[in-house]
């Protein structure tokens, strides 16, 4: 659950409210999951589940903010939503579309510049609410949040160092406790234990790839069972009051081999030079460039990326591949990701959550080593 | 992971084909993540996390099949997907609705009629598509999707069965081996290792609220700790092969006093009322109307509907409400889901899976009893 004030709170209201002044925006509504959550603080838990269970968040430039949420999550709603007001809609007896429309028509914004999120709403949805509010103009806001979600607040990355350390400690302890001849599905389950006992709330998408199946991307649990000699590559993606972790760590079972030893050795060497090079003003691209450059240079195949942005979404922006240059900032939090996923054989990946600092970067999900499980 | 074979598979495709001979549709471009699991049988992990990472099922009236879907997720989609060929995009360097336009395009469908989701398409996403296919013509397929997937075929029924027998058995020994004193997440941490343990894949979504929490919609399990007399009310939603659970049983921590008793006595009362009343030809209000008047009659707040359908959806069609009529059909899955809330004392929740037979009804998640935790 997440607390009344756990969440970026004020701090992301005024931030939102600068940008829709400079931008002449009104009203935002935002409907995306990841963005209702940033905006209320609320993440009512059957909206990704339950296509029809639309939530907003409204964020008008002057007056009271509002949650519109299907009446099922009042609960939720009441106990995580720091909005002025909460307005519920009855399933099945009322649209949501109507209900955010007569919300906005009853601020007197039913002819302002509203900010919605073109890649969110669908279709259907947008030729309802156009309808519902006729003149009305829109503004896609989608880069906009985007932009303001990039640089995190100070309870945000308390948030994320909890769940960072929790994933770190929960990849340490799974694998100490495991022993060959375990599943991946029991190791999976081991990996969720332990990470709820190290104060997350959960793991949300597990990969737990071993022998070949470890250089295979995102690959779900199976019931392979863990042998003697092989890599089990694990991605640790849980949840700390809706706020990712996003860690990754490998662990051999028994002796490590030669080969394993070396490439894990180069992986988290470059690892180590990749935070070495994170501070305010770098170009996401050179970081990309020092990751692809030592992987040629080890003769290992790069991945198209090697970090992301994290927070209330699991990838967001800023992306660290060669395509898109952004200037890294204070208080960006990014999953730093070197990996090598050697087809037929095995992967390594070593993934760390860290925070841009004013003179370098603070990792927020401990120290990578290579993990042992006993035989 | 699922098997190539496990679901519906040839069925689905000629049932899909038949719809769209009917609508006069050539193809169906299936894009939310539930209708590309039904289309294709695969279930790309990062789908749902990562709103850019968009995958379609692409099933035309003629020809080939076709998965488009991340390079990322290329294992995954090897294992799972039965279409006959998959097409991978490169992120960052391809958007993926131009290369679903291409695929389109490449068969002779650029002025096609073209069944898409407009419920599920974004507006951006929409857009993009209509400027590279400027003389498609388009057809919603939402409705369509849904009257397909609600008669399951054998396989999928399969497959509920062992997710509905996991979900019985995992509230079983959860409850079983919890005791007092033990907080609500934990026992939640619980009940996913016995879903797992029973066969299922894992929880995706967990109610667990104790005392007056029970009482509270979709609770998300917090720190509370469990104490004697109360009532801990938990709905087992997990994933068994991309197909749900959904499942609720309430317990008692303790003895159970005469009111908890007799409240969930009426409840199991009318569980059974409800099911004994399922068949085809059965109006899906005439089963709400047996639900709400037998609440009222026991002077018990109703809920405002009874049962949903379920599959590789949790919420889908039909419900069983007073507003929407359908007539019930042999082959439906259906959750029937008596639940009464009463406010600051407790909530009492018993929902089964069941498929519709020739003459009635078949439970696939066993039996409600009033489950007991230990002191």
């Amino acid at each position: 659950m997440i607390a009344r004030s756990a969440v970026g709170s004020d701090a992301v209201l005024e931030k939102a409210r600068l940008a829709m002044e400079e931008l002449r925006i009104d009203v935002l509504l935002l409907t995306s999951p990841e963005n209702v959550t940033y905006g209320s603080g609320a993440a009512p838990p059957t909206q990704r589940r339950v296509a029809s269970r639309l939530a907003a968040a409204i964020l008008p430039l002057h007056g009271e903010t509002e949650l519109v949420v299907i009446s099922v999550e009042d609960g939720v709603a009441r106990d995580q939503s720091r909005l002025d007001r909460i307005t519920l809609y009855r399933e099945f007896v009322e649209h949501p579309i109507d209900v955010m429309a007569a919300a906005l028509e009853r601020r007197g914004l039913g002819d302002g510049r509203i900010g919605i999120e073109e890649l969110d709403l669908s279709v259907a949805d947008a030729r309802r609410l156009r309808e519902r509010l006729p003149r009305a103009r829109w503004a896609p806001v989608d880069g906009v949040l985007d932009e303001l979600r990039m640089q995190k607040t100070p309870d945000e990355i308390e948030l994320l160092r909890q769940s960072g350390r929790a994933a770190d400690r929960a990849a340490r302890e799974a694998s100490r406790l495991a022993r060959a001849g375990m599943t991946e599905r029991e190791f999976a389950t081991l990996l969720d234990e332990q990470f709820v006992a190290a104060g997350g709330d959960g793991l949300v998408m597990t990969v737990v790839g071993s022998g070949p199946r470890s250089a295979q991307v995102n690959a779900p649990p199976t019931d392979r069972r863990l042998e003697r000699g092989d890599v089990l590559r694990m991605d640790v993606i849980g949840l700390k009051s809706s706020y990712y972790s996003d860690v990754a760590r490998t662990a051999v079972v028994g002796e490590p081999s030669a080969e394993q030893r070396r490439v894990h050795g180069v992986l988290h060497e470059i690892h180590e030079r990749l935070l070495a090079a994170l501070r305010p003003g770098v170009d996401s691209t050179s970081i990309y460039a020092i990751y692809r450059d030592a992987m040629e240079q080890a003769g290992l195949p790069p991945y198209h990326f090697v970090g992301h942005g994290l927070g209330i979404g699991l990838h967001e922006e800023p992306f660290i591949n060669q395509y898109t240059s952004i200037v890294l900032r204070e208080g960006m939090v990014l999953c730093i990701e070197p990996i090598t996923l050697i087809e037929n054989a095995f992967g390594v990946h070593i993934e760390d959550q860290v925070v841009i600092t004013a003179d370098g970067c603070e990792s927020l999900s401990g120290t990578d080593e290579l993990l042992r499980i006993g035989e």
